[in-house]
């Protein structure tokens, strides 16, 4: 484990512990106890990209200088608060998805006792960024723009996951409601601003700059979002399991996957008569009919066009903004998903 | 209808096209008809006591002042903030109690198409208070304060609502749990906060206080929205259906109510047999048994002794206040809530 990565990991004890004492509620020692055990449950068991990559990111910002322990703790603790915010967002998207196992355990809303009162959990991990924040930004020039983004960010999260769970329901009665800029819609606002701007925003702030000054640095790290749920999407039914680490199920579920839209784009009027026919049924059979269409399509090859265009394309958006601290930011961004597997 | 209410309804309308035309987020036609279906089915349809008292509180901190435009403006959108959060707490509790109806209609998840639906919905009812505080509070002072109160009163309604749940699943093993402390905080932090200090703190901050030179007045507040919840406890089993409008459930859902701990106290070991055996049974004899040990200990005696005593001590503290605009504001409350039967 990398230097950072172990003092990140020390950060997460740390403020657990700071909740867990929060002056603001008395808590019951019960109801303590299932705080935390909510907490570890939950929280630190993913990848940590997002929350890794504030620190990142303010380093690089930084331009080499040797970062405070303060400073450290600070990016740190705004990447935890990303993570607390996912966990917020998993909890409750397990919920209304009926999902089965998360990061290979069951979903918080299956642990025995748990049921429904995982709905509150969700919004305790919520109101644990304001704690947080207050905790330990409070006095600083940029505690309100941090609050400000956070809650914009959650808006548009929320907003995304609104249309994509519409648009389902919409989509089962005509799937040609399902096109490309409603796609590109549902993972601008679901995915990319919480997964690529917000961190990269949070260390902004804390850099001391003004985030209506970098609209460019936004436009840019949400494009590199979409093209990430693009690579999620085609993954999802052409990536390894045992690498993917489970096993895709975005044709029986009826999603607005990039896949799908391109294929209805390709297809002649018998092509699309079998994915209407086919397309969100649960039996092997059709899903099968799915996949081969796909192939038929050569979907396969489109994508390896988008994904060698969308790089170009962002390299080239990239290379135009004239800070070379910024340029760093993002192509360290850039470096992590292109041509991902996982 | 009283003019005040009057304007405070039109501003309901304001608000919701200015979400509806958010530049943050894109609809679809077909998000922004179901936001519009959502919001016009839970946020306005309820008695609106909350929300209009933070005008009724500033004009009482402004002692008489005729209040401009600007002013009740600004008043009427801070009380529709209180009723959206409310909005937001009962969409996601009703999923939670798997609750019938709310408010003489369906509860919004039954709703057919809605469902699950409605947890993004109560998330997206939460960010609209975000949306409507930074459109029309920015540029204020006292803007920071408002995100920190909205903030930390949905954290301790959050808390609050969790020792709640937890405590019902505790109470089912062992009766005992429940105690008069416990009762306590949990009305204190699931109700009070939020009905009863909110409004007052959202009228100071208009009025240009410093909400940590107050705590007195939270204090008086918060004892206040004990007593509040007490009589919703007592009125679930001793109030008229036809004056509460609902049939209250408290004993068959193994609530923590006042009443079970009064009784508890006040029980043999014999009649704390009985209530073992027969409290949060769904039985119709289970309840009456209940109900019957209520009025054998002479619950009604002990309520009408506990509110008399409450009055007073409240009225006390209330005179003991230095400024006799806050006492009107104190007074004003208590004289809504004093002897209520519904």
């Amino acid at each position: 484990m990398s230097e950072i990565r172990a003092k990140f990991v020390e950060v997460y004890s740390f403020l657990k512990s700071e909740i867990l004492n929060d002056p603001a509620f008395e808590y019951t020692d019960d109801s303590r106890q299932w705080v935390e055990r909510m907490l570890d449950y939950n929280v630190p068991g993913g990848k940590l990209n997002r929350g890794l990559s504030v620190i990142d990111s303010y380093k690089l910002l930084k331009e080499g200088q040797e970062l405070s322990e303060e400073e450290i703790f600070l990016a740190s603790a705004l990447g935890w608060c990303i993570e607390w915010l996912q966990a917020y967002f998993l909890v409750l998207d397990d919920i209304m998805d009926n999902s089965v196992t998360r990061r290979g355990q069951p979903c918080w809303f299956r642990v025995p006792k748990v049921g429904l009162i995982a709905v509150n959990d969700g919004i305790i991990l919520r109101n644990h960024i304001s704690r947080i924040l207050k905790n330990h930004f409070k006095g600083k020039t940029y505690y309100v723009d941090l609050l400000d983004l956070f809650n914009e960010v959650e808006f548009q999260t929320a907003s995304g996951q609104m249309i994509d769970l519409i648009t389902t329901l919409e989509g089962e009665k005509d799937l040609l409601k399902y096109s490309l800029p409603l796609h590109h819609r549902i993972v601008q606002y679901k995915t990319a601003y919480y997964s690529f701007y917000l961190p990269v925003a949070c260390a902004l702030l804390m850099a001391g700059e003004n985030l209506d000054k970098h609209l460019d640095v936004k436009n840019i790290l949400i494009e590199m979002g979409t093209y990430f749920q693009v690579q999620d999407d085609y993954l999802d039914c052409f990536g390894h399991p045992d690498v993917i680490g489970k096993v895709g199920t975005d044709i029986e579920d009826f999603k607005c996957s990039w896949l799908v839209v391109k294929a209805l784009e390709r297809s002649t009027e018998e092509q699309k008569k079998l994915l209407n026919e086919n397309y969100g049924k649960p039996d092997e059979a059709s899903v099968k009919k799915v996949k081969e269409l796909y192939k038929v399509l050569d979907l396969e090859g489109v994508f390896a066009e988008y994904e060698n265009n969308s790089y170009q394309k962002l390299i080239k958006s990239i290379e135009a903004h004239p800070s070379k601290a910024v340029q760093a930011v993002l192509k360290s961004f850039l470096a992590k998903i292109y041509k991902r597997q996982k």
